[in-house]
């Protein structure tokens, strides 16, 4: 495991960890909320914050389609590491194809954002990071807390009308965030990386429960929580997109591709389909992070043909009830 | 590499490689044939002859497909290795479902069969082998010839009147053999074996060039050479049967499943359903041999959920011209 330890970019972490694997030092915490009250230390403001992210990361990619379904791009800029990340760590390569520079700091590297944030920074050095520009600092780098942030506390920053998290519903989104983050999000990983037979047969199951489950909820509404698109369909969206072409082979999810759920499969197209979204998916680093950066899984670092699923083929979810926003409407 | 060198197992036999690669030291080959001719050495006899296969060799099963199309069960016997395979190469695990003692020689590895036949013997120790009991020596160790054999010099010795190299059909039969091989049934080793890109990119479009083009033959044919099963349908069956458990996922054949064509899904399955075939397959050892066999491939020797293709549902391919011959109704 390769992580900052006090600070030092270290690639032998493991020897850090416990007879059990636990990491046995303090970790770095960046749990810092942006909100709209007059005397909170991160107030929403446009230009302020910064992301960081990788086009590959489901977990970074949540907030970019929160920040497209917002219309948060002018208030919120954001940089784009390589979707190859080696011993080194996540890298900025703006020389290729869809990654940028670091406009903020000029780094090489992302740690060297978490060091600016804390020059004795003891963690994993992950993807996203959202960097607040007048405190010098991470605000969080906690997926589903930025994607939160993004979505509530940015008011009229926020171009469009867009409610992710609305009244009446929170509860439920709440609850199905966390009901598909183990079976599902961190479930293809978790069956993907397993090191033995039995924790691979108990995550695979695990998983196509859930996705078979989901698939029978989504027969008759039309998202996650009913007829109201809202943060944990953006949960959903960036493992299932990210499904036929990687975790299915890759990572041994073997048993179904997405494209042949009932439900899941337009599901996923009018979620791809609504207005910003399908900018946000860039399948060339998804395809290249994964296959080329875990040789333990795929030693010959070679990208698959892979099936190219079509996800602008018509979904037909307009007939159940609801949909977006007015000012999400699907795409031309 | 490992195989035999003059007569000794060696397991750094790329020490006998040139710098392209090429193996330097002639090779022992057993390439003789049982001929219906009084002249001939090898002649068909009931229960002189006697095969040593693995369940997950698509090659071997080959063998044992036209075996029971043929009726030569009771004629020709048959001794089955373990589905893994480790760096001792193919080994006899009586004890182990589905696999028997080598009945003949009662030897712990296939090599020492080989040994048998040629004390001197250099060269890779594959299966199937043909072996003679009354001359104590190897007939033949490819495969497609073996099932030639099979087919076509055993006379009345085979229960069953089936002809899978008819007259009239012979020439095409040998072309299609030849013309799947390639980009086929070797196609989807060159996919997952490849070492490069370059290698990946040309073998799996290749492949699915291939398969698109047999898919779009199979539209108003029932079989390969037209109206009639051959030994071309034998060939592609042990690769096709394969395919979605374990090429797609393993050796990254991954832009579409067999299960998804219009016409190579009904085709697989009537050849399945095809009286004997569905005996002469066993998915457990075929998944148990791929995943665990190759590190290279897949190092977690984990074996995948996989999608469980159900081979029985109805193929409706019997609207089509011909069919097979009245000795092998489809199962009931």
């Amino acid at each position: 495991m390769n992580m900052l330890v006090d600070g030092e970019w270290r690639t032998d972490a493991g020897a850090y960890t416990n007879e059990d694997g636990e990491f046995e030092r303090q970790e770095t915490s960046f749990r810092d909320f942006v909100e709209d009250d007059p005397d909170a230390r991160f107030q929403p403001e446009a230009g302020r914050y910064h992301l960081y992210v990788s086009y590959a990361c489901p977990w970074a990619h949540r907030t970019l389609v929160t920040r497209a379904l917002k219309g948060l791009e002018e208030a919120i800029s954001v940089d784009v590491v390589d979707p190859y990340r080696d011993e080194d760590g996540w890298q900025f390569t703006p020389e290729k194809e869809g990654c940028t520079e670091d406009t903020i700091h000029g780094s090489d590297y992302l740690r060297e954002v978490y060091q600016q944030a804390d020059p004795e920074m003891t963690g994993r050095v992950t993807v996203p990071v959202l960097w607040d520009k007048a405190e010098e600092t991470i605000v969080n780098n906690e997926s589903a807390e930025i994607m939160r942030m993004l979505d509530t506390a940015f008011g009229d920053i926020a171009t469009q009308d867009v409610d992710l998290y609305p009244e009446g519903y929170q509860d439920d989104v709440d609850h199905i965030i966390d009901d598909i983050y183990g079976p599902i999000n961190n479930g293809v990983y978790r069956t993907g990386f397993a090191n033995s037979q039995e924790a691979y047969d108990e995550a695979v199951h695990e998983l196509f429960d859930a996705l078979d489950h989901w698939d029978d909820v989504l027969d008759d509404q039309r998202y996650l929580a009913g007829d109201r698109l809202t943060e944990a369909d953006v949960a959903m969206f960036t493992t299932l997109v990210r499904f036929d072409e990687v975790y299915h082979t890759h990572f041994m999810c073997n048993h179904q591709l997405i494209r042949e759920y009932d439900n899941l499969w337009p599901y996923l197209r009018d979620l791809y389909q609504t207005q910003g979204v399908a900018d946000t998916v860039d399948m060339d680093h998804i395809k290249e992070h994964y296959y080329t950066t875990h040789p333990d899984v795929s030693p010959k670092r070679i990208v698959p043909m892979g099936p190219d699923p079509d996800f602008t083929q018509p979904h037909e979810r307009n007939e159940l009830p609801g949909g977006p926003p007015e000012d999400l409407l699907p795409l031309a």
